[in-house]
């Protein structure tokens, strides 16, 4: 499915607003922006880093602007102060050659080829009430590979291998900074923004196969649709008290608020940094709210012609057609 | 810990051994080499791929040999057949200029930041046996995050969060070309090689926390040694036929054969390509044989001042200080 590209500008906040940075909240880059990843319409094999300019007035493409900007978000992102200084100089300017309208651009998912793509379960007190499930005292940490990343309006493909599949709408966000043994206190300073994301899943394989092992019931080829911009934190007012919400074709069947998380982004990042190091372009999935699929009475599962919304207030909507 | 280099000759094939392929058991590349990733000593940022000439004989530097050669493993194998061709030609030719005596080089992991570590679980029927479990009908898929691999000879840091921290010798293959839904009988044909790998793992976040998710225990940072180097299938006579051994401080504690391996290449292949794309670079470890320190009684855990030394026949010998 190609995007209806002016569905982004209904959600996207005034220029204006998204340059007033949030004081005290600041993460990798200080300035509110909504940088995308995207290709020109009819070069599919392009992929560029821009930033939306919001109310519909197109993308300021990064590497027009300033030739030795890279064409990822994840070396954007490896860049450090510098690349976000120069994408925030790209959207002050926003010179005419550089900004591609709407029109011309198909939006990818805002990360790529990310070294790791980590998730929570059980992270939302409303979601476990629904499944009669105690509220973990610990993050319960599973991952995607990801192969399994789509674009924010590419399609989810149902694999012939799974009756099962089901939606999960969940905030994600993405590390801007490497650090190992991150201090709550300090976490926010390694994240460069959040994402929409859909942890699409398997249930038959997550629940019933594999030895128990989530890995691959959530890990089929498109079933981690993501976007539609990496919003920076200054630019969410408080991640931990946005509305949250999942529609199938048009009905709502998720619908609650991130202030139900159980671990919220400091802590998570936290908890993974124990083990692992982070590094710019790592995804995180913080979990998701009640309403799934698998869940209900009797269960739902998706079906070749739906369509999935997946919407974060401030952050933005996604929306896949099951194929 | 810098790499006593000639133990690698010990183990290489003569040169006419190794360029003697095999007929019927071709993978991506027909030929018969070892193919590392070094670095020169003091020059540690820079990463390059090499031909080992076996017999102390040196790494001929496939970059010096022919410039348009890039400087990782991964982008080699995404070129294909010119890539692992213009090797063999390095290999034949070996220019003096283009020889780096052993003495100068560092040895790294074969493959840095492939997009999956995939790992099958109880894969060895002994290993089952050992813990009483029963020989599972499907092969039990897990992950490592990349950034868990470390050098052939690197040391293995044993983290504060984990006091039992546990060995596991594997043969590891490592993926050639795309694929998808990919059948058996061609699944060797998507295997560039194989290498040695010891899946460490921290057996007190494997099985008692996380939800039973075993993936934290198995991805602390050093947790994925690699190497010494990918050894292409044709350089392998039967890699379903070869001892495989563990040695800690040089006392054997895993000794078994891979003809033990409940599922095999061509299986664990088909089986995750029904789930995901594969791609060139991705590592597959294959499973542990028994004698982990787990199930012994009383249970032995690594600890500081180790040496764990990972051998599987005609692929190579891995050594890894804990730290």
């Amino acid at each position: 499915m190609r995007l209806p590209l002016h569905s982004l500008s209904l959600i996207s906040r005034s220029l204006s607003d998204r340059l007033s940075a949030i004081p005290g909240r600041r993460g990798v880059c200080g300035a509110a922006m909504r940088l995308v990843q995207f290709c020109r319409q009819g070069d599919e094999g392009g992929v560029r880093v821009g930033v939306d300019r919001g109310e519909g007035l197109g993308v300021v493409d990064l590497k027009a602007f300033d030739p030795s900007m890279p064409m990822t978000m994840r070396e954007l992102l490896e860049m450090g102060t510098k690349g976000m200084q120069c994408a925030q100089r790209a959207l002050e300017v926003s010179p005419a050659q550089c900004v591609v309208p709407f029109a011309e651009v198909r939006l990818l998912s805002p990360i790529l080829a990310p070294e790791k793509v980590v998730c929570v379960g059980m992270n939302y007190r409303d979601h476990c009430l629904e499944q009669n499930a105690p509220i973990p005292k610990e993050p319960i940490i599973f991952s995607k590979f990801p192969s399994a990343i789509t674009g924010p309006f590419d399609d989810i493909t149902l694999p012939d291998e799974s009756q099962e599949v089901d939606w999960e709408v969940e905030l994600a966000f993405v590390i801007g900074r490497k650090g190992k043994h991150i201090k709550e206190e300090d976490a926010m300073s390694y994240v460069a923004g959040f994402t929409v994301a859909n942890d699409v899943s398997a249930r038959d394989w997550q629940m019933k196969r594999n030895g128990n092992q989530w890995l691959l019931g959530k890990t089929f080829d498109s079933f981690c649709p993501l976007g539609p911009a990496l919003v920076t934190t200054s630019a969410v007012t408080d991640p931990h008290n946005l509305g949250i919400r999942c529609l199938v074709n048009g009905v709502a069947v998720q619908n609650s608020n991130t202030d139900q998380l159980i671990f919220k982004t400091e802590q998570v990042v936290a908890w993974v940094s124990q083990f692992v190091t982070l590094s710019p372009g790592d995804v995180f999935l913080t979990g998701t709210p009640p309403g799934v699929g698998v869940f209900r009475n009797p269960p739902v599962f998706l079906k070749k012609g739906d369509v999935v919304e997946c919407q974060i207030d401030q952050v933005g909507v996604i929306r896949n057609n099951v194929v």
